[in-house]
């Protein structure tokens, strides 16, 4: 009981986070009782029977009633009229959190309903699988991976650091970061790669002159692994766009400059210039191994090598 | 003995792909003799103190003289030369193979040098890391990786047949196709990809306001795949791109065009777009699943999660 640092937690939405959310922290024994609650009867039914949440609720705000943290688990484009819904029934010194990909607009949506004498802590757990629903998530989601937290003026420093302790529960790393600073971090690291995985896979499905199966057969370095981050929520993946949309856009047009500069050199035979710029590229990556941040073992695409 | 299928073997080049193939070929026993030569005096002095290649010639002609199969190891754009100076030296019935990653331009420049009973049977082995040079290589690299052959018209089936055997013996899965088709097939699943990735690592480096530790740091989902693809060998990527530049250049285009798309959704709000694009891409990547070309192991991003 020593390690337990909620009595009842509410996660709301019931999806790949919130059901890891939910085994981790059984795991760890971290809170008293944890209810949820998912907007889908057939998904709260499939709760139900796979033992996900000690108690499955018919709404969010009996989910939440009475609940010392209440973790907003839906798409961000949701999260304010649940936020809405639930205002009312939260108790006195609850926290609110959440695990969406972008953070100002949560922010912006989310904190004018929360009620006095509630706290508000933003955080996005960056982890995740190509899957998604009640049944996708696993205890080990979180392990060794970053949590980010986005306290907002005037957090509580106490409910900081217990949903903190949460996170470092489940296994997670855990820093803290400014909201904007968070969105363009995550546009260039994992929305910008998102959206162009998305776009090379579309891309290869038009060309019928190449067939599917021959594309995917030969794909081992590269392409492979493009169509598994396009196999991502496209629900969780629009509402990312639409609400990070100037860093996702500032990111893509950087990107097009970029790639154009490329295209031209390769028109008119610009060997030098190729040469260059992949030779900088790899200095890039040298100093990422220097930096300890990967290692440099001959694993390149390897591990779904198998035809 | 009754694995041999060559009696002397050259190859000339010793980076990753030659020097893999030393080891793979080593490993099965399907060669008598394996002479080598680099370019670089350098090269050669490491290939002949960690034993790479029976025997390290100090020029292509030595290395080339009285082998039955010569293989160009060397960047694309070098092969033409390298075939002008062997051509005078090789042995009556003799095979010239390649294993470079574009197959036209090669058939273009190195068969009008290719003598008079001697055969052409270029060829291209998918496989690879990040790491380049006579050290970078491993037995194990073509283990279950497709080799493509690429016979050209009046190809000696016996010719074919000796060097699929030699792929074969060195664990790769060897298919045929024609050239034209080939550069289109690697202009999707590895040309265009590896320039998107070499820019995307471009573009995070350019941007100041997001340190690199941190583009690092939070990239398990994508990015840190990214720069491990852009630190592929630079001399070898510049020959891809120039020697196929039309078929690169038409799937830039139609990338490029399908990204406007989508950036035009993202400024404009159109999320019903965004949804039916990713669902679609979604559903290639379940086409691929049920195809048994890949798992559905939730494993996306986790090989290298650990920070």
């Amino acid at each position: 009981m020593s390690k337990q640092i909620y009595d009842r937690v509410a996660l709301i939405g019931l999806g790949l986070i919130a059901s890891s959310m939910f085994w981790a922290i059984k795991r760890a024994g971290l809170v008293g009782e944890v209810t949820g609650y998912a907007r889908s009867s057939e998904t709260r039914d499939t709760a139900r029977r796979i033992g996900l949440c000690d108690r499955v609720c018919d709404s969010a705000a009996e989910a939440a009633e009475g609940s010392d943290l209440v973790v907003l688990c839906v798409p961000v484009g949701a999260m304010e009229s649940v936020m809405k819904e639930i205002a009312p029934v939260l108790k006195p010194g609850a926290t609110i959190s959440d695990v969406g990909s972008v953070k100002r607009h949560v922010i912006e949506t989310v904190q004018p309903h929360i009620p006095e004498g509630v706290h508000f802590v933003p955080a996005h757990p960056l982890a995740g699988t190509e899957h998604s629903g009640p049944e996708a998530g696993f205890a080990e989601l979180y392990d060794n991976r970053w949590c980010l937290l986005v306290p907002v003026e005037n957090s509580d420093p106490k409910a900081v650091a217990a949903l903190r302790g949460l996170w470092e529960g489940m296994g997670a790393n855990v820093e803290e970061m400014e909201a904007d600073h968070h969105d363009l971090v995550l546009a260039v690291t994992s929305h910008a790669p998102h959206l162009i995985a998305y776009t090379m896979v579309g891309v290869a499905d038009d060309l019928r002159r190449v067939t599917d199966s021959e594309v995917i057969k030969y794909s081992a370095a590269g392409f492979r692994d493009f169509t598994r981050i396009a196999a991502s929520d496209p629900t969780m993946w629009r509402d990312v766009f639409l609400t990070n949309k100037d860093a996702t856009l500032e990111i893509l047009g950087r990107f097009t400059e970029e790639l154009f500069a490329l295209q031209r050199a390769i028109r008119t035979g610009d060997g030098d210039h190729l040469f260059d710029y992949f030779t900088h590229t790899r200095a890039i990556r040298r100093g990422i191994i220097e930096a300890g941040q990967d290692t440099d073992a001959p694993n390149f695409g390897r591990e779904r090598a198998k035809p």
